[in-house]
């Protein structure tokens, strides 16, 4: 990746986990890979989803525990024609956030790191609460019946695309070209254009 | 997959590959799984994207042609005291449209075939046009030192999840409570709970 797309500030990369709802989980079946989405939620180094214990990801992962999880928040399409003045197909492209993460999953056994991951999902996704928590004695059949996997990463890479490896021209150009199109992603996108562009 | 979430119609799933912009692409490295977001468009059977001709992707393509390919597009956060009046987390869940296609990756050597394909992505991602037809002999140079790469599918399965399984009770609750809630993809979620409940 170019460098100047890559993140490496933790706190920035910590605050797109626990945003984004959910992930891709690729896996390795002898020499074919499986992908399928999955909610999840990070706690402190590490990545947490759950599922039924019959599915086939976790069959798969029993075999081999090798992951790769992708994360992404897509961002505005960027016409061709915002940046370019040459009528050139070539500039069109998309911004975006993406983390990739490779590592190793590990199902967790113990019935009260199962719950507190449960909760921290919950948290995740249901800030606003409105259940009895996860450390309750009525969850116990439940908990049974539900897979809880830990990813222990050996390596995140984060790439930001949001215009950086642009001239100062065709940078203001994209900005005035969202700004005018106002579509919903429209004014976000400048947002992050901006903070990423002050980074470097 | 529970049958009742289960797509086969190809037009249903034709209009979701034509409407989502990226997708998650898993490649397996020896045993090890490697995933990474790319935009794609489809063209009949077939999915295409593209990247740079010495891109980590290309290069495990290369020795492993097997692929996985993960299209999602993420509904509302069905928060659990929206379908339960028990208090418990355990209806807590996400609606979504998901694909996986498992197949084979080939290389786009000819250089029509690539042109055809780079401008039914533009078609895609900028309908309105706007840049000189990828037929056009400006590109020669960048259709060289672009790879264009074609998914032949062994098998596409599609799950949609919008409460299908759910009592007419429980339904009808969550429905009140996104009309209430009325965020973002709340009322998109509502359209798409009745049109595949409807379906069965």
């Amino acid at each position: 990746m170019k460098k100047v797309f890559e993140i490496k500030d933790k706190r920035t990369i910590n605050a797109l986990l626990d945003t984004v709802e959910y992930g891709t989980l690729a896996l390795s079946n002898q020499d074919k890979p499986y992908a399928v989405p999955v909610n999840f939620v990070r706690l402190g180094e590490l990545v947490y989803f759950h599922g039924a214990l019959s599915n086939k990801k976790m069959k798969l992962l029993a075999k081999n525990p090798n992951v790769s999880f992708s994360v992404v928040n897509s961002y505005a399409v960027i016409d061709s024609f915002f940046s370019s003045t040459e009528g050139l197909a070539c500039p069109a492209t998309q911004f975006f956030k993406s983390i990739s993460i490779d590592g190793v999953a590990k199902v967790i056994e113990a019935r009260d790191m199962k719950a507190k991951v449960l909760e921290a999902l919950m948290q995740k996704l249901q800030p606003k609460g409105g259940y009895t928590p996860l450390s309750d004695s009525v969850y116990e059949k439940a908990l049974k019946s539900t897979a809880v996997v830990e990813i222990v990463p050996s390596s995140i890479r984060a790439k930001y695309k949001f215009g950086q490896n642009l001239t100062q021209e065709r940078f203001e150009r994209i900005v005035t070209h969202l700004e005018e199109r106002n579509e919903p992603k429209d004014n976000e996108t400048i947002e992050m254009m901006k903070a990423y562009k002050d980074a470097l």
